[in-house]
């Protein structure tokens, strides 16, 4: 079983995961598998990963050819589904059991597709999954938060090369989905009822140096503290506390958003290593105040000792040019 | 001249750079300099790299061979030295000039050298240079936080392989250590005046299990929460607030230690990339409780969206087994 653990003074987690485990030598060389004839996402190859949850598929059939989408339990899961949820405080130790879901979305039957070249169905499709997944997991009262996120590139952790995104749920909310929550919360109250996010996004709209694109539903921006160079964020214009609230008719100005960013990063800085992840409400909603986006944050710099002993960033690029540079 | 940005919502700061700016392109590739013909770092190059600002030498030149520790400003500055510090809040934005220090301390003239193989005298002198320039730094009163850090190897974030360390001076004390100095206050506070990095030390010392190493002034343990495998922390044994009022007497230890557990993890993970800083106390210490200690965190696996997305790590390899192979 996996163990959350606390550190003795701050509230940063972290999850001790068996299942992951290596070696000290294991972690000298890194094989990936990359080949399309051993690769446990392509169709042919169900059975190399655990049983399906979902897919989307023309027939009735389970674990065999025929889907566009497929999910799976990551068979190296960072979290377990099974147990009871223990937790053990003393003065210095906290921690907790490992429990969560740790789950695979692959997101075409393509081997060699890259995500920004998905069709509109197909990517309407993933976005469809990413709900289904979400929804379902939510009903089960042990999770406190679900993370939706994906990793493109052996530098942004991907092990992986056929396109795939990946969801977890964890029994706590992580301490930055809680920072946001805390700071929208302290912005509702001091303005009578504003939403923080609502501002940025009619701010950067008024200031437009910042936008990288907009349409009808959306807008994706280079947020004015950009971490990292490039980092993108898509948010819904309007307000929308948490994505699992979708609508049908916004999977597609969505599903156009995320390929149309996704596919100038691709082009203008030659398929980037990045990270994905949608940031949206906490499973239990009760007082909570949000505005849910996707936050896509390229990794073409290392972060080393300065980011690492401050939590502090250094990024050699504006965001104004960064924009810039994308609307292209 | 750089500037610091708040993001909209969270506490994050990023120092947006321009001296350290890239083009699109230059992201694709990264071209390395550790060819000691072209080493900034090495003896006779001395012009190479801007004047220096501290070196430990028999005779009174400067700027030319003969020194066994040198320090010179970082050629490619995060932050910069000269100007006034102003500060800028709307709403939503929150920025600051980029006033700071960013300092670079060649540990040794030899390129080809491992810091973990450096004679005692040598790592000693290394520790007194880091301590000169912190105490020469804190006269600035325009700094509020000083951190001491190294990047080992291209995946840390190192360009230069020559062993050098690193130090960064800004105008706000960072996130990590404002949430150190804050937990702090209040255990002393809850307490009656203990100090929880302390208790730690008590703690572990009774524990074992998570020990690595131990001498007569310090004590190197695998933190109960560690990040990353292997992380490893080296912590004073007696309540000592900052790194900068270390003794003549305890400067032997300290380097003994630093060397150990740095040749350990050299020998059993095959020279792994790593970073290494201090955290120390703010430079405004005024009612500030804190316990001073390096951390030293190799990069064995990649963060990754999940990381990235939550603040939440995920390590493979529980602290009691590191200990464990570490000890040997």
């Amino acid at each position: 079983m996996p163990e959350l653990r606390k550190d003795y003074v701050t509230d940063t987690w972290v999850v001790f995961s068996p299942a992951r485990s290596k070696r000290p030598t294991d972690f000298h060389t890194q094989t990936r598998p990359t080949d399309k004839a051993k690769c446990p996402f392509c169709p042919g190859h169900e059975a190399m990963t655990p049983p399906e949850i979902l897919a989307y598929r023309k027939d009735g059939t389970a674990n065999t050819p025929g889907w566009w989408i497929r999910c799976i339990p990551n068979a190296f899961p960072a979290l377990q589904i099974e147990g009871e949820l223990h937790r053990h405080v003393t003065q210095l130790f906290h921690s907790m059991s490992g429990i969560g879901a740790h789950e695979v979305i692959v997101e075409t039957p393509e081997h060699e597709s890259n995500v920004s070249a998905l069709s509109d169905f197909q990517m309407q499709e993933v976005i469809t999954a990413y709900k289904q997944r979400y929804v379902d997991l939510t009903r089960d009262k042990r999770f406190k938060y679900i993370l939706i996120f994906k990793n493109h590139g052996e530098r942004a952790g991907a092990s992986i090369s056929h396109p795939h995104s990946q969801l977890i749920a964890t029994p706590i909310i992580p301490r930055l989905l809680l920072e946001e929550v805390n700071a929208l919360h302290r912005f509702y109250e001091a303005t009578g009822g504003s939403c923080l996010y609502c501002e940025v996004v009619e701010t950067e709209l008024e200031e437009e140096r910042r936008i990288v694109s907009e349409n009808r539903s959306f807008v994706a921006i280079s947020p004015y503290a950009a971490r990292f160079p490039f980092e993108t964020w898509i948010l819904p214009k309007s307000h929308e506390m948490a994505f699992e609230d979708i609508t049908d008719a916004e999977r597609a100005p969505l599903a156009s958003m995320i390929k149309e960013v996704l596919g100038r990063l691709y082009h203008i800085l030659d398929d980037p290593p990045f990270n994905f992840f949608i940031h949206t409400a906490p499973c239990d909603r009760k007082e909570v105040r949000f505005h849910w986006h996707v936050e896509i944050t390229p990794r073409l710099t290392e972060t080393a000792g300065f980011e690492r002993g401050t939590g502090f960033y250094i990024n050699p690029v504006m965001p104004e040019d960064a924009a810039s540079i994308l609307r292209g």
